[in-house]
């Protein structure tokens, strides 16, 4: 069975953002599923999703934190400008975390690990709304 | 219904490419699905696939300024340095990146976002031509 | 034809391990399919899967050398700190390098590249076992 669904999750900070039960709240089909995969896409370069732990805020917060020195806004040989500083670290934090992630279903959810959670990882100052395309395929 | 095909595509410059429509090219079948995922994979540890920006050229050129200052060449504690300079920061700029990518399929063609392509990711000075299985499933 | 499996694989040592054919020893129903995909997924925040080179060690120590120093534990400004000075430094290494890896299935076994194969990348000390969810779709 082939289910696929887009839809939109409202506009969020800069940061990284846990949206585990927003995403299952757009998917009640997968109450119905023994078994299968949901493929998650975030259809944007300059946001991406990770899985990560689900329970201290701090581990988000300390993520923006490295992320933000791992890829500095003030890096001298960036080309890619014309659209403020925080557009090419956006892209790039966007790949090195990457635009979708793939989880199992069992039994009608989402098999994580007990500590896991989907991030959503907003890169720009005010990227807006974002547009997601969940392609699930079970039985 | 299943689909799988191998390819290769040519040997490119060390850097980021924007391979979209070659590798729609290689898959024409994806036209005859309404609903599908496609799962690529690059078949090489030292290249890589990402989804980004496919507009503007500079942010493939960033891409390259930024990988090879995060990975530098000259780290002097690498071990594995025996076939050259490149070859130690191409693993590891290939698993920062990931060695594949999966898509979704709708309507036949695939639901990138509009400012979403597949980057090939060339991390060799002389890599060669690269080859790629791509799985689809879909109906 | 799904397959979902739940699988142990025992304490490692920090660092990064080849553990394809582990991975395959779990997963025999492999064989029986002609084209298919394997979804594996590590049901932990500090922990992580990638695909990369299977031939020479070195590579594997590289990758310890390069992720301790682009995440180091000294970072002054992590919050998340009272599960010690690796536990931080390993949520952030799991996500750069991602908690699944998706791996076609032709003939009965993985496809792979020639010098592709799976590490388990423990970046805890004592991370203990870990647990996988995989996933096989195919026909």
């Amino acid at each position: 069975m082939w289910i696929q669904k887009t839809f939109q999750l409202p506009a969020k900070p800069r940061g990284f953002h846990l949206v585990t039960r927003d995403v299952l709240a757009q998917l009640p089909e997968v109450r119905d599923l023994s078994v299968g995969v949901v493929h998650l896409l975030i259809q944007h370069t300059s946001a991406s999703l990770t899985l990560n732990e689900n329970a201290d805020p701090t581990v988000r917060d300390d993520f923006s934190s490295f992320f933000d020195r791992l890829v500095p806004e003030d890096s001298h040989y960036f080309v890619h400008t014309d659209e403020g500083p925080d557009d090419m670290p956006a892209h790039l934090k966007s790949s090195l975390l990457g635009a979708s992630v793939s989880i199992p279903i069992t039994n009608g959810g989402f098999n994580l690990g007990m500590w896991q959670g989907i991030y959503l990882c907003e890169h720009r100052n005010y990227g807006g709304s974002r547009t997601f395309i969940a392609t699930i395929n079970g039985e």
